[in-house]
């Protein structure tokens, strides 16, 4: 059993977008030589998240986003937090900060239109993403 | 430690269904032979999803559908995504196509009442999960 | 590979309440004497969840029950359930019932910000949860 800890780097271009990630993660698998096991991407961010979802139509990242603005608005009465980002801090716990995805034969078991995306709520930022790599 | 990678098979028969798939994972687990560790439920399909939740009375199967139906119409204002299932990616990202159950001396470590439910958005359909146990 | 298994009791004091458990969760990693791998938290309950986001601004928690309350009221026209507690039952499965951190050096790798919380939305109630370590 071997354990692989890594991370990722990226930079948002807006308050709200979805960057798919799936690449930068599966290099990570290969480098590490686990062939059977599982990735897990964490976000240490609390106005971000991680989900998995159809990468084929950018389209469908668009409606997600659209209907977290919708959901979720950026002023609701009665926020009391002062940074104007509580619509942030509530996406993220609502999509959740860390996926697992499985490693068969050293490749991802992703299905047919998934892909791995960061979530932001609250950019443009930097931000990072902290990868974990275990099996055999 | 050990690994075990599995597929599971079900059809929902309804556009939005709560499956009861306890049973089937728990039988996983005892083939595995695995003792002590956890088994992931992932679920490859972007308008599915997996979570955890009362199988007792199946009102509340049905009260999380109602819920999330009156949150996400199946028809948003402003939907780029010309399949007319943007609710049902959106449901899967915020019910998470994963979870994970801990199992302890042969047995799931859940809450009495607790069941995992395969979540279909957009069926019926024929849908597959892939579920991995590792442990000792 | 080593697998450690422990629970944390807690009581909440209100309906609905974040409960910082950082602490009792890094304590138990210490014990366990892994130094690199993952600490899942579980969740049992069926109308309670565990989630990761700020706990540095008490209003921040406020802002996420806040807004959970307005999405779900805790009476929907067509609940069936009949303990009245359908919404607690939703929350559950959108926040999710357990949350993985990982561990480096013996140390949680979790943002400045970041907090574990335990999510109570039907209490005051007498709650456990299971946390599974398990690593190097």
């Amino acid at each position: 059993m071997k354990i692989a800890q890594d991370v990722l780097s990226l930079r948002s271009s807006r308050r709200c977008q979805m960057i798919d990630i799936t690449r930068q993660v599966s290099e990570l698998v290969t480098q590490s030589g686990i062939q059977n096991g599982c990735a897990t991407v964490y976000c240490p961010h609390t106005t971000a998240a991680v989900t998995i979802n159809e990468n084929a139509d950018p389209d469908v990242p668009h409606d997600i986003l659209l209907t977290l603005e919708k959901l979720i608005p950026q002023n609701l009465p009665g926020y009391q937090h002062n940074e104007g980002n509580s619509d942030a801090h509530v996406k993220s716990s609502l999509i959740g900060c860390s996926r697992q995805i499985f490693i068969h034969n050293g490749s991802f078991v992703l299905g047919p239109w998934q892909g791995i995306f960061f979530c932001e709520f609250d950019g443009p930022r930097s931000r990072t993403l902290h990868v974990q790599i275990s099996g055999e």
